[in-house]
């Protein structure tokens, strides 16, 4: 029961990542890496402060965000992937952008502002599940966003996620439920 | 989706009450009330504080108390209980004060510092559900604690609470485990 000198946090967890990456990295490193940064400053960056989210990490085509509230965090995750859906319609197939996102809830050690849990590497796996342009969430972030969030959740099931003892129930908003809402 | 003007937060939440608090007050209300004013200032509001906690709501018997961490807000219940249990076992069977707890997470509006929501309410039923001397979790709570608490929960299975629309999965620390740790 000794451990009050460790500082943890309950906290809403975010990742996405670019679908396809290292492909478009492949095919033309400067221009991906040029309009990734675009992406990011023309509105990927200014939603998430606007939800009142933190980005924790951000390394190469990942992004680890932290909420104090997971239905900001959904909700930021929503706009986002409807922002990058109407500016990727605007762009030619080859330059478009897709990402997917995770989204999920844990109580992680926090320490000189980074998270450490494995809430953080679950989050990293139901990301990976995601369709481009969907989200997926924990079964433990959906029971505190459904009811708060008016959107068409499809629930995918309990899954066994790479190094995770346990499985997660796993529930997903497709890129068509979210261009609906 | 436009409610961003809506302060949330997801939160750790614990509630508190003392067992057959009308009759003690019907017996002796002088002498309770100054019991249970001296076990708030002696060990039960230090405590609080020493684990990060905030009171945010205390009517009569009643407690309502925020976390910023489950793991913080369990082992403050659990301290709490152990030193309830230690005060107790020092005074005669009347002057005893038995506590039970109910610790639940939930995704919370906040608003003039006080906490609204559903899982105010799931919290408060399940504080109803623990004995004397113990402490109810929610499986949401119980999922963000497991591994990081080394204690014998008892899981208590589905329980309809009153005026809550889905059934809510409980675990218990007994009086007795809690002895034990």
């Amino acid at each position: 029961m000794n451990d009050s000198a460790v500082k943890r946090a309950l906290t809403a967890i975010v990742m996405a990542d670019v679908v396809g990456y290292s492909r478009m990295m492949g095919e033309n490193e400067a221009g991906t890496l040029q309009r990734l940064t675009q992406y990011r400053s023309d509105f990927i960056d200014p939603t998430i402060a606007l939800h009142r989210g933190r980005i924790v990490d951000s390394i190469g085509d990942s992004l680890l965000l932290e909420f104090g509230s997971v239905v900001d965090a959904a909700q930021c995750a929503i706009a986002l992937q409807q922002m990058i859906a109407d500016r990727n319609a605007s762009l030619p197939d080859s330059k478009r952008i897709n990402f997917r996102f995770g989204v999920n809830i844990g109580d992680v050690i926090v320490k000189d502002r980074t998270l450490f849990g494995d809430s953080i590497n679950v989050t990293a796996r139901l990301q990976t599940l995601a369709e481009a342009g969907g989200i997926c969430f924990s079964s433990a972030a959906y029971d505190q966003v459904r009811g708060k969030i008016d959107a068409e959740f499809t629930d995918m099931g309990a899954h066994q996620l790479k190094n995770i003892a346990r499985r997660i129930e796993v529930f997903a908003l497709s890129a068509q439920a979210i261009g609906e809402m």
